[in-house]
């Protein structure tokens, strides 16, 4: 059997201060056994898709551009949501001169979200005013709330991360944000928050990030990390909608995802006493209340030097499962639909070089296949870390070696290499939106 | 077969707003075929038991308060959590008589949470000042916090719910704070936020309560709710443990529990489809990422004139199981250890008027026993209904009626009147602990 194979893992990393969520993990398997088989079989592959190779590379010319932004599930406003904001409503009051922070020295000693810059974005929401109010710059401050607001007692709050990058061109792009506004806006449903034109709430952000361009640092090393965020601020302790909310968006530059060890790979642990989301639960929804359980589990990680948590779900530890080359957990309601996972599948199934499958798999399974040597790359993808390969997953009481970083030509690095092409503008792709 | 059974539902209700939580449901259940052996042998066990019922309602004098109080799992803190705040640190900074709110003209008309009273307490954690500041009672105010909190992203926060009643006697009294104590260091554990001495807290709160205590109604139809919070305010994007947090608590006058129908039973929503805590998970403890999912559930209940949800787990439904006169669900994980749960189930054992199990059901069994007519009564219970009784049940579009308030001598009115007894002073229990 030829088989070449790739699994993913079923889980989220939940250390989001390197990496906001790792949902995907991919890992490239082959049969060792007829490894060369599928070397030769793979060249002859390659030599068929050259044509569609070649292309793969000057998308924005041969693709749709429709087609590459094609959003799905577009949101429906309740009809009781009100008014909209605009974007050509916005005001801007822009920090005094005193205000105004340092810059920080070096991009690569940044750490994640600890250092804001001058400016943000608020847009409230009160239903008792007609719905949604006109969108306002201000300088960095603090919130101010009642200690009955909703947030503060129920986590009726959810969010997004996006970057900025500055191009080889100087030009400052974001990647698909039509795809971060409709994720948003379905949390907001899920939550009982106003929902809002995705489109409306680009404008405003573009030109934060443009009255703070020269906070997106000058290197592909680092972006600028970008928390839109959606609170409820009602002063009741009834567990309901929320009749005010607080739209806003701050921030925050970064440097390189999350710490790893010296080959860039890092370690899991994945321990199937604890669960991260459950069917009719909402771990595909970007909502806080995902991320406080995680907290004490890292902890546990952390303690055993292990880097990251890979989470299982169910008696059969599940992943995902199928005999195909690049294989990523379905969108089944359990895991986030990412925006990178989105676009490496949707890479990937341009390039044609392997299988792609959206399909379960379990842990029992990858010892069965690291032990048959057919397991060569694990990966996991978000918007912090981009791709970050994976060496070492701990699981029942076992450090199981994931060979990732020793392949040759490593899947992880094409796709790492085509995605930041696509962000720092060296290759034009509609996915790449340029803020003027 | 002269089986008495009762049942409670494996679930939570999850509108706040009224009840906070509806942890354990309990349904009395009797062979319609052996009703009349079943009412003989309860007639020749209640003799038996005459000598310990009698001293039921005397408790305090005859059982040792030790026992009483009993409180599990004792917090460990972690060691660096760093200095503790006390009682006697307590600073007070009392509202300006031009501050001060009027208070509610009926206690009947409260709406819950709506209201608050005019201090509140504060105490702030700073890893980096050396732990907890001192305790400090403010006028009520709004909370001051950086837009990027850790609150207001990953939902790390948790809170109690408790309330002052005011007595017969006039006095007033809380119910078993230690229990709520307890209960809110193992949610601080689990979402990395400081443990703190439980006894301390209720010291300051208590001084709290006696600064508004002309809040508290003088009705035996309302009194003061309490809301012990903590959050973590870090102004840090990182997932992780919070470095700072503060622990507040606001007090509001809350009338009867929640919404009813004319007999004063409310109905539920039992949809599959939905899940509000898996095992692995962390709906036993009272942190605020086991609300915001639940809200827009509770939105399709109410769209179907249903007043609350009734959570189910697993592909069998799970509620409880057992063939005893009074059931609710264990404690295995899913379910909030309830304070008034906890109480019924001591009370029921002190009175030994029927077996009480803690066991596993599900709504197969539910339905299947309604049919045979063995189904008496079902009811909830919570801080802020106390006990509430529950006469339908949408399930699998199927209307379910309960007899729950068909029934002679109610058990659940039994439970309710000597709950309240204690509470309101009628009789002396060391659980009712009155603020000086």
């Amino acid at each position: 059997m030829t088989t070449k194979m790739a699994i993913g893992a079923k889980d989220i990393f939940r250390n989001q201060h390197r990496l906001i969520r790792f949902i995907e993990q991919s890992i490239r398997l082959c049969s060792n056994q007829s490894l060369k088989a599928a070397q030769q079989q793979q060249q002859q592959q390659q030599q068929l898709n050259k044509t569609q190779l070649d292309a793969d590379f000057s998308i924005s010319k041969s693709l749709n551009s429709e087609h590459w932004n094609a959003v799905p599930e577009p949101v429906e406003h309740d009809p009781d949501v009100g008014q909209q904001f605009y974007g050509n409503q916005l005001m801007v009051r822009l920090a005094s001169p005193q205000q105004l922070q340092p810059k920080p020295d070096r991009d690569e000693d940044l750490i994640f979200g600890k250092q804001f810059t001058d400016h943000m974005l608020k847009i409230y929401y009160h239903k008792s005013l007609g719905g949604w109010q006109r969108p306002e710059i201000t300088p960095l401050e603090n919130l101010v709330m009642h200690p009955a607001a909703k947030v503060l007692h129920y986590a009726v709050e959810l969010f997004e991360g996006m970057k900025a990058y500055r191009g080889v061109d100087g030009k400052i792009r974001i990647f698909r944000p039509n795809m971060n506004m409709n994720r948003m806006n379905l949390a907001a449903k899920r939550s009982g928050l106003p929902t809002f034109e995705g489109k409306e709430f680009i404008k405003c952000l573009s030109r934060l990030i443009s009255i703070d361009s020269e906070w997106v640092p000058h290197t592909q090393a680092a972006s600028l990390y970008i928390r839109p965020t959606l609170i409820g601020i009602d002063p009741t302790l009834g567990v309901a909608s929320s009749d005010s909310a607080l739209l806003y968006a701050i921030l925050s530059p970064v440097g390189s995802y999350f710490k790893s060890d010296s080959t860039g790979a890092v370690s899991l642990l994945a321990d199937p006493s604890y669960t991260r989301a459950w069917p009719g639960g909402v771990g595909n929804r970007k909502m806080g209340s995902n991320y406080a359980p995680t907290i004490n589990v890292q902890k546990k990680a952390d303690a055993k030097g292990l880097q990251q948590v890979l989470w299982l779900y169910g008696e059969n530890h599940d992943l995902t499962e199928v005999e195909k080359e690049l294989i990523t957990p379905p969108l089944n309601g359990l895991i986030l639909p990412g925006i990178t996972r989105d676009s490496i599948l949707a890479l990937a199934r341009q390039w044609g070089q392997f299988k792609v499958t959206e399909g379960t798999f379990n842990m029992p399974r990858v010892c069965e296949l690291l032990n048959q040597g057919r397991l060569l790359e694990l990966f996991g993808t978000g918007t912090a870390c981009l791709v970050s390969p994976i060496n070492r997953i701990h699981y029942m009481n076992q450090d199981l070696y994931i060979p990732t970083m020793e392949q040759e030509k490593p899947v992880h690095e094409t796709i790492r290499t085509a995605l930041t092409d696509i962000q720092y503008g060296k290759v034009a792709h509609p996915w790449a939106v340029v803020i003027e």
